[in-house]
């Protein structure tokens, strides 16, 4: 769809792209670490897919959490996929910290203090990128 | 674990239960036929879940979308699986309409509006039971 800013084949911090999913870095998000996976296609919900394209869809949504938790050892992984806003099926995935500004509630939810300053090492979007072409290869 | 409600036995609003995935409808939930997914055994995360686990635990979540679709015809679902509060691997899956409170926010964040008194049907709890009945045989 033209005007789905989801179905544009960005390049823009996309550390993942089979034509199928891709995996963006949001570097600029209030968590750190925060990822998207996006299904290429324009489709509303999880079960507009098949199984078999549900199953390659949550196979990449793992492979992210698997590396999350490797490279950034958060206390917790976040998973959603809402779409209320965007619908075009995508997912969040938030690595979780006891310093983050929201801890233990929701990101969404309202800000329990101030940010800690807690940043990614300097690799880590090379170091994902090179966990998913192993995981996912 | 004795501390952790989600290992609990409850027998409260469960409306699916085959000892693996548990299957809650939330009666009081201020989203309408908010349903809650549960895997069964103490578990942090879904990539601690091996492949099978997993696929039988979203193959429930699927299950469960798909009856909210069928049932409330919801402009969309949303899908959640967060444990910061709870560490127990849990999923929620709520119907969004366009006049609930935070339509189109997430559920966490703050109400844009007053409670439209939409409700389910009366026959919901017993019609999802029988669709989750039908599906996951």
């Amino acid at each position: 769809m033209s005007d789905c800013p989801y179905c544009a084949n960005s390049t823009h911090q996309v550390i993942w792209n089979d034509g199928v999913t891709r995996v963006m870095y949001i570097v600029d998000a209030p968590f750190v670490g925060w990822c998207r996976v996006i299904w290429h296609a324009h489709a509303l919900e999880l079960t507009d897919l098949n199984e078999a394209e549900r199953e390659r869809l949550m196979r990449t949504v793992y492979a992210v959490e698997t590396g999350l938790r490797k490279l950034l050892l958060p206390v917790k992984i976040n998973l959603a996929s809402m779409g209320t806003a965007m619908p075009h099926v995508h997912w969040h995935i938030i690595p979780r910290f006891a310093d983050d500004t929201h801890f233990p509630d929701p990101v969404w939810s309202t800000a329990k203090r101030t940010a800690s300053g807690r940043s990614v090492p300097a690799d880590f979007a090379a170091a994902m990128k090179a966990h998913l072409e192993t995981s996912l290869a």
